[in-house]
This record gives structure tokens, C-alpha cells and sequence, in this order.
């Protein structure tokens, strides 16, 4: 069987990030797509007909949507190099509940700093820090939090550093001075081709950023 | 290794159903402790001290926390009997993708029709029942989400049967006469033992509903 990949994906978005990263782990090639979400294209629409949102992996012509859900997926089909999740059903147990906890926490108190104003915001910057300062606690002293290498804890979480120029800016936030261990991992998953590769820069992100917060009036 | 297993759950919780289903089916014997939600036990804080939330599965003194993790971990574990995953990744993927489906529409939208008026509350009734319309196309003429047998989506998505006497009542809803193919469905699972000992009665479920509503002055 012939392995197609297509990649339904939008540049800015971190659970986009999560499917480059994990795919460039496996070594596995993949024709890349990026939807206007403005004008979404009938493909997005036909792969993803309950959500329509991105990321969508489509492999050989079937679609798996949901990020997480796609990471686990490419973990299970390209078994054979750089697993993702442990084989312990324990450990896989817990790598899930922090990648759920990414998911549940990370993204929403985020948005909240870069587009809320007064309590709120002060309010989601101090969740938002205290999810990093967690997250710290859990990497411990370990380079990833897949241990020696890069896992799926690490797959969900990283994509948010290419966000942080805009975070910090639209926050008022310096997260180096107040999590300076997670930013040092950070800069250790920049150093893998893999994820250097599938994240855009900090600067482009944050103009992106800016674009929006005009069209919203948020300035 | 002694194979101590102990279930934090507060017994209508629809995500607590879902983790007393999965160990009835894998025929696992444990200790069940009902927690009292407005004073937790230092045992439910010390557990799942992110989210201070049931059902936690204790297994020999690790915990496992949110129901879905908790139920492939049982599902792993004791892989001997009654699968609930599918072997194939695809199949896997899309059975992950159902039941995150149920967790992010089921619960709120069905919450909504319990607790709010007016337009909010119509909304929420079309939205609660276009799902189930959603998950009727998923089920086709299977028996079950899961094929011949019970599932990962059937686990996670019978629960909710126990609320439905609550959801019509204050939804002014009839849900078979909606959806006459989830409500076969709904039947077939309850003649599982596995099924209809983890879920209490509709009436008892809507007898604790009416409880809430009467002390958050939603009568």
C-alpha cells in the first residue's frame, strides 16, 4: 500500500505543530496544506465534517482529527523509531494526563493573556504561569519529559514557545525570569531538527498576533 | 504484586460510570469510596491534586486521574479479557476521537438543558440532540459503538443514559421519539451486567438532579 500523507494544517497553530514535530520524528514524509481559515478548502471540510477544524492528518485518504489523538496515531503506525509514549501502561497513563492537562490549561489561559484586559487578564497571566510552574515541578530534572528524549508530553507542549514573544508582550510577562527551568528545555527541544523545523519563529508568530488584534480591535 | 485497585467516584457521575463499566468488564474486584463533593477527603486531595476531581483510580497506591485515560490504562492493564480498543491504529484513532467527541458536547450541552431557560436553553436542546443524531450515523446497524461488543465509545457514552430522565424532565424532551436507534442502543448495553450494575437509576439520578436545582434556586 502506497503511504500517502497529507497534512491539513495552518502555520500559526501549536496542535498543528504537534503533527510536523511528531512526523518529522518518525522520518515520515508528508505533503503539507495550508488552509485559509477565513475560506476553509472542501478537503478540510470533507476530512473534518463534525469539527472543520486543523490540524487533519489524512493517511492514505482517511482522516484522523483531534491532535493528541493523530500524535497517538502516527506513535502506532510508525512503531519503529522514536516512540512517542512509554510502554508502560502507567507511565502512558500519566503522559496523557499531562498532555491533557497542555490541552485543558495551556492554550486557554494563553489566549486569555494576549487578548483580555484588566483582572481577567491578571488573572489568566497568574494561571498561566502557575500551569509553567507546575509543569516545571513535573519535568523535575529530567532533560524531557519523556526522560532521555523527546515524548508526547514534550510534542504537546513545545509548540506554545513559538507563541511566547506574543505572550510576554500582550502580558506584560517575563516567563525566563519566572520559569527559568522550562524555558531551559525549551531551548533543548529547539536543538532537535525536528522540532526547530516544524516551529515557526517567535517573531513571526507575534506579528501574526498583532494582525489579529487589529482586525479585532483589541490594540 | 498485590493488585490493590481503589475507585475515588461520587455515584452519578456519568465519569465515574464509564471507569466502574470498564473494571466490571475486565472482571476486576476493588474498593469503591464514595466521596462526599462539598468536603473531599484528604485521600481525593492527596491523589489528584491537579484537578481535585473523581473519579481517580487508585491502583496498587498510583493514581490514575480523568476517565478516558483511566479507562485505556484498565484497558491495558488487564488485557486478558474483553478488549475495548481496537488492535488497529486507525480504528483506534477513530474510537478516540468518538469518545472526545462525548466529552466535549455530551456533558455541557446536556448540562444546559438541565439548568438553563429560555433561548439558551432551546439552543442547547438542539445542539444535545443533533449529537445524538451525529453518534446514531456513527453506530449505523452495529450493535455497538465497539462492533459486536461493547467499547471504548459505548463505555463512554452509556453514563449519560442514567440522566436522561432528568434531561427530558427539565428539557421537555423526548429523546426516543428523537432518537429511537440511540435508545435501542442505550437497552442492548444496559442487558450487559457490566452496564447495568455501574449505572444507577434513571429515577435516583433524577431525584439528585431535582436536589441541585432546588438548592441553586433553579426551580
Amino acid at each position: 500500500m502506497a503511504n500517502e500523507v497529507v497534512l491539513l494544517d495552518f502555520w500559526p497553530s501549536p496542535f498543528g505543530m504537534r503533527l510536523r514535530i511528531a512526523l518529522a520524528e518518525k522520518g515520515v514524509k508528508y505533503e503539507y496544506k495550508d488552509e485559509d481559515l477565513r475560506n476553509k478548502s472542501p478537503l478540510l471540510l470533507q476530512m473534518n465534517p463534525v469539527h472543520k477544524k486543523i490540524p487533519v492528518l489524512i493517511h492514505n485518504a482517511k482522516p484522523i482529527c483531534e491532535s493528541l489523538i493523530a500524535v497517538q496515531y502516527i506513535d502506532e503506525v510508525w512503531n519503529h523509531k522514536s516512540p512517542l509514549l512509554p510502554s508502560d501502561p502507567y507511565q502512558r497513563a500519566q503522559a496523557r494526563f499531562w498532555a491533557d492537562y497542555v490541552d485543558k490549561k495551556i492554550y486557554e489561559s494563553g489566549t486569555k493573556v494576549w487578548t483580555k484586559k484588566g483582572a481577567e487578564q491578571e488573572a489568566a497571566k497568574k494561571e498561566f504561569i502557575d500551569c509553567f510552574k507546575l509543569l516545571e515541578e513535573q519535568l523535575g530534572d529530567k532533560p524531557y519529559f519523556g526522560g532521555d528524549n523527546l515524548g508526547f508530553v514534550d510534542v504537546a507542549l513545545i509548540p506554545f514557545y513559538s507563541w511566547f514573544k506574543a505572550y510576554e508582550t500582550f502580558g506584560n510577562l517575563n516567563i525566563e525570569a519566572e520559569c527559568p527551568k522550562f524555558i531551559s528545555w525549551a531551548k533543548r527541544c529547539l536543538q532537535k531538527e525536528s522540532v526547530s523545523k516544524s516551529l515557526p519563529d517567535q517573531h513571526k508568530v507575534y506579528e501574526f498576533v498583532c494582525e489579529i488584534r487589529k482586525k479585532f480591535g483589541l490594540e
